[in-house]
Parts: structure tokens; C-alpha cells; sequence
């Protein structure tokens, strides 16, 4: 279960009903392909199942892809941080000869398959790095540790075609950012054991909330986002380390989508991402007295490992007794409570998402939940949630550059 | 060597030269104790180069502190990422009950050296992992696997001495988001065979520039963000996965010092931390074409590993070829370039820092940077850079909720 609580006052069904239509009307269109990708899953996850037979010698993943390509696999990777995956995963997602270095020292080739994931098949970061993969393993048969994902009928589908290499593709209409619930997460994520199944029945419960059933909580969140205009930068303070990458997945979301020109204004909501009870002692300070540009989303999980702090007193911190017999993990969430009450008595936005628990389930509906947030709150900036021409010029630049 | 190049215009020297004075007049006032441990650690080296000694046996280090006590440390520990440390260093920085089963699941106790790290010495995460510590370890002799390092004359202190812990002292007047180069984080970094001197030299390096020598540019910016009243986002845009930890360093450094109040008005500067050229797959589109309420500081690296792209072609992907024969690391470097370029030409205020290489010296050197500018803009914005009042409230109601 997932309950969502706000701090403030959402804006009534009536006011907001123009939205929920347009939000249903998007779904119904099937122009947006993220919406659907819960229900149209299981041809991947049949087509995995097959693909894994022929790794019964593979120990690692190395994901080579960038941005939509690694961001989302990584989070719900960190996430669910089992002691002993079925198979180690690894990120390739800069060019950073760094980190090149450390991954490829710490694999061995023959048992390794490394996944080439590019949405457009030719982003220079991911081309680059397959291309030091190649002259470094130089392979005598690529098939058997190279795989690739990418739209179909990409250069880069024709090309691994052209080498036997295995092809999964993501639907032309979900955009990167949208994509981990495509074959760019369930790939992956299914060769590391994880269920992938109930990832997407999460997803899909998401879905059946807040489009199926009608709860409008969701859209009136977004519209307070959108109204809010002296409030347009948008933190999630995540109670548990393990959120750690989550957040990062959530700020490309929320930035690349909500970032955008429209005519001559700028328009843009800022994600930060906070990890609790860690961050009280950092970020927490700029919040509580800093302007009043910023609303918070709390994130806590109800069930968590039993660490209990034991019930013993050390000489002259006696003060720190008052939390003695709590599980860590109830400590964690109340520190989280009582941050939120703090938050609110200084009149910020604040709302809260509680988890049963993180797995699987939980993980998949949060992810559809944010998506589904995205969505919304464009719509009602009235800007394009979907491409990011902002990012094309730099690219243009580098070409200039190098071609001179 | 570093160089600090700016894009966009500085305030003339004599627009700023009361600021220059006043910076001069607290770094001479003794009273802001940050500013003076490059020039005081010797004791501390000496100190922990005999302690060091007595751990023949020790293999891991487990720093336990949270905030200011580990953020610094961290950073400097990622930024390094030696192949074979002298000591694994981990890390317990939150009351996470999976984090600390999956730290205390990789040590082997009698080979770990525990660092119970506190400025106040009553730290309630910090106190309750020391205890989860004690009961899951059950030690006969602490004093073979404890240390502390706390303020003087902590109640911390206090109990570390009754039971013959070793105990290394901060100066009082050192905050804690200020605290890695005293023994908060010389310690832990010596004992894993890092080179402390050049880290403590390079801070001084830093001192003499821009305290000693009067370059004022750093004041100049200060001034930037202090009067860029549109612009109070401040964003660095690090080239490198090594920067990971710095930019959550400088996150705690900048929103805990400059977030305040000033009589009734709320004042602040927001900081983010991104990783190029990764995040120009991310956050890249928000900055570009939203709200003009960014600054943008680039952190390249000149010198950094070698690892070149192969010159060869794939069929079909000819379009990716114009990077062939590039090192990756200047690829990632002119990556930075056209994003610093496209930035430059949306009229936003961007500099840019290069550091030669990423050792020891040049960390030191950017540590003690950040934190002078922090102080610079601090004293312009009219507020207490040093304290944290805001935090407090948190801590009060957590106190009622458990006490009631």
C-alpha cells in the first residue's frame, strides 16, 4: 500500500476537473507510449526469459547508456540493494576514463555481457564507449557479450543485425526519461534476478488509482505546483540511503520535463533530491529559514529492517537515552515526522508518501507515480513534457568544435 | 596548478575593496577558527602518525558521524578513489537499519577501526549507531577498535577518556561543515594512506591567493551572488563521477551557512550539484531554457586518465565518428566547453575552475576555495554564516514526540 497525506489544502475536484480530463485524454490518445507500458510488458519479459537461457555463463551486467538509458535501471537497482544478486550490475553512464577504468578492472570479460542502450542509437557517449569496449575486449564473436537496446530501425539496430547481436526495442513514443518501465529497465533488471513482474503490477496499480479509478489527489497536487509560482523549486526528502539514486532519477524527470521555453517566457520547476535523517544536518537548514521557494515531498517506508538501538546508557551522554528501544528504523521515520511538522509550522508545501514497504510492488508504483506527476503539472504549465530542444545546442556546439 | 575563469563581468576592486577588508578582518580575528587549520594541523599529523602505530591489525575504518563529520570526508575519499587503499574506508552517516547491516556485514570486527565522530558530542544518530555498535560487537576492550574525536570537553569525551578510548579534539570554534581539514577529517584520511600534507598544502596554497596575495576575483564573485538577486540558485557542474561526493559536500556548505533570517526576511542560496557530462542528459534542458535563476560554476579536470577512443568505424553509425582518436577525457572536457558555450549564449553567469589533476593538493585547494567563498558571500548577504538555528526546531518536537 501506498498512502499519500498533504499538508495543505488541495484544490477541489471541481476546480481541477478540466485537468483530470485533458491527463485522461493524453492517456487515451496513445501518443504518449510511457502511459501504457505496464500493460504492453509481458512480450519483453517473455523475450528475456528466452534471451537468458544462452547466459548461463554470464556472473555481470555492464549497462553502457546514459541520461533515460541507465538512470531509472539504476535507481530501482539501489533500491532494492539485495546482499546477492543473481548478477552483478554495473553503469558505464559517462565518459569518464575513471570510471572506465575502475569498471572494466573489476570484470572479466568472458562472463560479463554488456548492454549498449541508446533510445536514438547514436548518442556520442554511448557510441564512444562501446567502441573503447571493442578495442579493449576486441572480441572474435560479439553476440555473445554484447547486446543492444535501442528504438527500432536505428543505426545502431541495423549495425548490431549486422553483427548477430540481440535487439530489444523501446516504443518510438516513450521518451528516455519515461522509459525504465520499457525494455531499457525490464532487460536488466530481469538478468539481475529482480521481479520484474511485480515492478509492473505496482506501475500498473498507479495507474489504476489515479486514471481508472478517479482519485484526482494527484492532479490537485500538480496544480498547486503549477499555481505555486513563488514556490517552483520542488524538493523530495527520501528517508532511507537506498533512495539515494531515485532521486537523481527524479530530478532528470522533473527537469528535463518541466524545463521549457514557451514563446518568450521560461518556464521550469527545480528538483532537489534529499536523502533523511542524513540531510536534516545539511540542506534542512536552507529550507526552515531560507525564502519560501520551495515545496517538499516526503518519502518514508513503513517497514524496514529491525535494528533495535539497545537499551543501554553510556556515562554522561544520558541525554541521548530518550530514543533508547527504538528500532532504528522508527527513529528514522519519526525524525522524518518531526522534520515534516517543523516544515509545516513555517507554512511550506509539504505533503508526505509513505511505502509499506520497498520492493518490487512499491518501487514500480512509486516510479508510475512520479511519471504520472510529470505529466500533469506539464500540462498545466501548458508547455511540451516530452522533448528537450535545450540540450540539442551544446551538441551542435561540440560538433562545431571538433570538426573545425 | 588551478585557474578560475569567469563569463561575466567582475565588480572593479574598488567597488568591493570593504568586503576584501572585512574578509581580512575575520580571518585576522582569530574568532572564525576554519580559516587557520592549514596552519595548525601539524600536531594533529604528529598525533595521529604515532596513534597510527597501535593499528597493525586494523584493515577497515568505519567512520560513524553524520553531516559535517563525514560529508568532507567522503568527498575527498571519492575524489581520490585510489585502486588499494591503505584501509577500506565505510561509512555510517544515517540511522538506516539497511545501511547498517550492510556496512557491518562487510567488516570483520577485531581487523575495523570505529571513529565515533561528533563536534557536539551528543549527536542522537551518531550516539545511537555508537550503541548498535556496542551491542552487536559486545568489545571486552573498546579501546582497540573505538576512537573518538569530538570538542573539547564534550560529555563524548568525557565517557571515550573513563574507558581509555583514544580521543582526537576539534577547535571549538571550527563548525562542522567546516571541519574536514582538522582532525574530523585528517585522521580518517591519514590512517587510509592519503597524503594529508599536500591536502593541507594546497589549502594554504589557496589562503595565500586570495588572503595573503589580495587576488580579489573570489570576493568578486561572492559580490556576484550576493547582488544577483534573480539568480539564487547556485549550481556546480563537476566533469568527473569523482565529484559525486564534493558536490553534497558543497551542497551542506553553502544551503547550511548562506539559508537564514535576518530579522523578519528570509534569505538564501540554493545549491546543486551535478555531474557532467551525464547530467547534460538531465538536468541540462532546465537550466538552458528555464527560469533565469541559476549561476553556473563548471570544475574540469586538465590532466586525468588515459584512455583513448579507437579510431574506427561502425557501420552504419559514421555519424559518431567525428570523437575518434579523442581521449574520453577530453572528450568529457570539451563536453564542458560547448556546455559552457550554449550557457554563455542564453546570457547566464558562468565560470568555470580547472584544476591540473585531481590529488591530494588540488582537492585541498578547492575545499578551502568553496569555503571562503562561502564566508565572502556570508558576510555580504549581512548574516551568520557559522550557525544553524534552524535545525533546532526539528530536534525539539523529535525530543516531545518520544518524551510525551
Amino acid at each position: 500500500m501506498v498512502k499519500n497525506n498533504f499538508f495543505f489544502n488541495l484544490a477541489k475536484s471541481a476546480d481541477i476537473s478540466a485537468f483530470a480530463t485533458r491527463i485522461n485524454d493524453e492517456f487515451a490518445s496513445g501518443e504518449v507510449g510511457y502511459y501504457h507500458l505496464p500493460s504492453i510488458a509481458a512480450e519483453i519479459l517473455e523475450q528475456t526469459k528466452k534471451y537468458e537461457k544462452n547466459l548461463y555463463n554470464i556472473k555481470n551486467i555492464v549497462l553502457v547508456g546514459i541520461g533515460g538509458s541507465s538512470l531509472g535501471v539504476k535507481a530501482i537497482h539501489t533500491m532494492l540493494d539485495v546482499k546477492e544478486p543473481k548478477r552483478e550490475l554495473f553503469f558505464l553512464d559517462n565518459v569518464d576514463p575513471h570510471t572506465f577504468l575502475s569498471v572494466t578492472s573489476k570484470i572479466n570479460f568472458s562472463e560479463t555481457l554488456f548492454i549498449i542502450s541508446s533510445k536514438s542509437g547514436t548518442t556520442i557517449e554511448t557510441i564512444s564507449l562501446f567502441k573503447c569496449l571493442l578495442e579493449l575486449y576486441k572480441p572474435s564473436d560479439m553476440s555473445k557479450n554484447f547486446m543492444v537496446i535501442t528504438d527500432p530501425n536505428t543505426s545502431l539496430e541495423a549495425y548490431a543485425k549486422s553483427k548477430n547481436l540481440p535487439v530489444f526495442n523501446i516504443p518510438e513514443n516513450v521518451g528516455g526519461r519515461f522509459s525504465v518501465l520499457s525494455a531499457i529497465g525490464i532487460v536488466p533488471l530481469m538478468l539481475c534476478g529482480y521481479d520484474v513482474r511485480a515492478i509492473l503490477d505496482g506501475a500498473k496499480a498507479c495507474q489504476t488509482r489515479y486514471i481508472e479509478q478517479g482519485d484526482d489527489s494527484l492532479v490537485a497536487k500538480a496544480y498547486h505546483y503549477a499555481i505555486h509560482r513563488n514556490a517552483d523549486i520542488n524538493v523530495i526528502f527520501s528517508y532511507s540511503d537506498r533512495f539515494f539514486e531515485f532521486n537523481d532519477w527524479y530530478v532528470q524527470l522533473w527537469a528535463e520535463s518541466l524545463g521549457k521555453k514557451k514563446g518568450y517566457k521560461r518556464i521550469g520547476r527545480t528538483p532537489i533530491g534529499l536523502i533523511g535523517s542524513r540531510d536534516q544536518h545539511s540542506f534542512l537548514q536552507l529550507i526552515m529559514d531560507g525564502m519560501k521557494d520551495k515545496t517538499i515531498t516526503f518519502i518514508k517506508i513503513a517497514q524496514n529492517e529491525a535494528i533495535k538501538i539497545p537499551n543501554i546508557s553510556l556515562s554522561g551522554l544520558e541525554s541521548c537515552d530518550f530514543v533508547a528501544g527504538l528500532e532504528l528504523a522508527k527513529l528514522l521515520n519519526m525524525q522524518c515526522d518531526s522534520t515534516i511538522k517543523a516544515l509545516v509550522q513555517e507554512g511550506l508545501s509539504v505533503d508526505v508518501i509513505e511505502l509499506d514497504r520497498l520492493d518490487e510492488w512499491h518501487i514500480g508504483y512509486l516510479i508510475y507515480y512520479y511519471e504520472l506527476l510529470t505529466s500533469a503539472t506539464g500540462i498545466m504549465l501548458g508547455i511540451n513534457t516530452y522533448d528537450q530542444p535545450g540540450v540539442e545546442i551544446g551538441k551542435r556546439i561540440l560538433k562545431t568544435m571538433l570538426l573545425k
